[in-house]
């Protein structure tokens, strides 16, 4: 067991951190990042990042144990793959040379070229994505759901409470903050009793979500218990699973979400580690009916992560839309990937599973236009005096994320979106 | 336009090809084998593969305009990112090398580590799959399935005819021919007053289908018309789209099929061009009602490849279960990939793209178990005296597939998964 460090809250950097910063000594998470054309892994500090490639190059990580040039890749999978031990022995690593009083980093010749201010790089997608999963498991959005297209008596279906309901998602249309989207076109049926129609999506949807990262692999055939699973994820990103709620309606009958998802999800390039959320575990919710055996679990295994989704409109300012938090989860990630793999599925380092739309039980903790919106019914005012009941061109959707304790704030940065007309 | 010389029927090759063989000088599919613990890319030809790697390294490809060391790769990404028409460029120089009266390759000093007895390698996967599509394509299949588990008078769905329907899969456990599998285990719920239970799959499946693979990429964002979706379709093989019926039940309502499908997808390893197809074309079903206008397609976009799934119990004899053929697509590739892209979603090199079961209209043409048995209802007799309503432990699936015109046979070798007991 490798002692983590790095979450001493008490530590302090040389490198100046801004109060409210999402990313203090105490966080450290590892993305890719692209300056002058090309690509290297970093890890943020404060307003900065410190370019991984340049420091393993140096010596400056040579008693960690990583292979050659781990860092000088287009993607974190190399790194991922070797494991959270050596994650972890890397991000305390780079915590101590970062620590105020450690002058052997500060006072390097290069320490300009190895620091550099985020704003003067781009951040790119931090893995490469394998397979892609979007489970379903917040209780409010699921009933919320059944409420609108359903019936509010019976508004979760019968397997909801005993299996981490998921689907599979596309990965090539996986993309980083700050890549533009089109609205989505496609054939939507309006009026059941007319034939279906084609043209731009009218219902675009932001769903707001978390998902996690894994590293490692099991063979095919075999499984992964809800005990060992955290070892199988390395950290967490920001998600904005895209949605087109009219392609949806119209398609998703009885294979699920298709065309309404596919064309776009969006991920915060920063992942932020299991370990740097190790102080913000809380019990999740009781589970009743009981879980199968397979799903049964110990421990805290939920995370206190407060959401924020808002809307910018072209030219105008941003407004808040909803406030939610990933403890709103009634599945926890242990349980979603001993589900995923108990019928001897494989995982494989990089894989990118999606928590599925968070919603508290508030109307302002509701993590999409659609539940926001109550399917249309309740328009949003907008500080330019507009209304939304759903996504319009050239809005910029922004969702962020942090956990905070102990006077220490572990944020995830943002995943921003511009949405452009349809081709 | 290069003309697809390779395809002439009157062509012989200096190497022995078996009559009936699926791999005549006018097939020659791609494909990666493992030699010596070595993978590289070859072309089939008779019994024997032709060593890719190796024939470019001899200089024997230099007027095809390849990169330099394109077929030393573990999967045939590289060459398929290059198209169709460097694909069709390198065919027909393959073919000129193996024709009869051609000595330059059969009498160069290293034939024999050049050409190898298909015997003496392993098939692997072809390709890294980037995204797994899987469609449900088949209107009998369609059909038999809605009366089984629905209403004979409304068995399709609404949507069915308008959208060629169709959901992501699972790319970690897509696995060549040869690879065994484990029975999956999982939640079913065989009584709908009781809770569910946990145990492996009662009702173990094959669906009998075709796939095609994609070369290039269309940026996200942007559509593939009908007319230029074959731009993008490098070759074909066959799929068998392993499904866990009990797990589906009770899994798939509301976001589609989990489980029940993402344990394995078996793939046969040789991939067969389109260009070889071509002389296989034939006009599809008329569509009825008509398609919205970015479905319409013109000219032959259907084609007939006989197919076959056999049943073979440990020990025993083969059993040919069903008989059907890629010409009972109602949707064809064309109007797949342009529905897939429709919304902007982008396609990548090496996509996987499965037809859905593929059944005829009579019973001997099912595609499935599920429907060959008729939801367990009509028992096949085995050769050892044993039934089969579904797959059993021990049991090895193989799946075969070919074309065949004016005498020339261009044949998909097989697909043959052995079933090995849950863990």
């Amino acid at each position: 067991m490798i002692e983590i460090a790095a979450n001493n809250p008490t530590l302090k950097s040389w490198v100046v951190v801004p109060e409210d910063s999402d990313f203090p000594i105490q966080n450290l998470p590892f993305g890719i990042f692209e300056r002058k054309r090309h690509k290297s892994a970093g890890v943020a500090i404060g307003e900065m990042v410190l370019d991984l490639a340049d420091l393993q190059s140096h010596g400056f990580l040579d008693d960690t144990g990583l292979p050659d040039k781990v860092f000088e890749k287009e993607t974190l999978n190399a790194f991922l793959a070797l494991g959270r031990k050596t994650g972890r022995r890397v991000r305390n690593k780079i915590s101590e040379l970062l620590r105020e009083g450690n002058a052997a980093l500060k006072n390097h010749h290069n320490i300009n070229s190895l620091l550099i201010p985020q704003q003067e790089v781009k951040m790119c997608m931090p893995v490469r994505v394998g397979d892609y999963t979007d489970f379903y498991s917040s209780e409010q959005h699921a009933y919320n759901v059944g409420c609108m297209f359903r019936d509010p008596d019976n508004a979760l279906l019968p397997n909801w409470k005993h299996i981490p309901v998921g689907y599979h998602g596309r990965t090539s249309s996986v993309i980083a903050s700050g890549v533009p989207i089109r609205r989505p076109k496609g054939q939507q049926r309006p009026d059941d009793n007319k034939p279906p129609v084609f043209g731009p999506c009218k219902l675009l949807d932001f769903e707001l979500e978390m998902a996690f990262i894994t590293c490692g692999e099991n063979p095919l055939g075999e499984s992964i218990s809800t005990e060992k699973a955290e070892d199988y994820i390395f950290g967490m990103v920001l998600l904005n699973d895209w949605s087109a709620r009219d392609i949806q309606k119209w398609e998703y009958v009885p294979l699920g979400p298709f065309l309404a998802k596919n064309f776009a999800s969006s991920v915060s390039p920063w992942v932020v580690t299991m370990d740097a959320l190790e102080p913000f575990r809380i019990s999740g919710p009781q589970q009743n009916p009981k879980v199968l055996p397979y799903l049964e679990y110990g421990g805290k295994k939920h995370f206190d992560i407060n959401l924020e989704a808002a809307i910018k409109p072209e030219g105008s300012e941003e407004k808040a839309v909803t406030n939610s938090n990933f403890k709103y989860m009634y599945w926890n990630m242990a349980q979603q990937l001993a589900h995923h793999t108990v019928n001897g599925c494989n995982i494989k380092t990089g894989d990118l599973y999606g928590s599925g739309t968070i919603s508290g039980s508030e109307p302002g903790q509701f993590g999409s236009m659609l539940e926001i919106s109550w399917k249309g019914t309740k328009p949003v005012p907008m500080p330019d005096g507009s209304e939304r009941k759903f996504i319009l061109d050239g809005d910029t959707v922004i969702m962020r994320g942090y956990a905070e304790k102990s006077g220490v704030r572990v944020g995830f940065g943002e995943v921003s979106t511009k949405v452009l007309p349809a081709l």
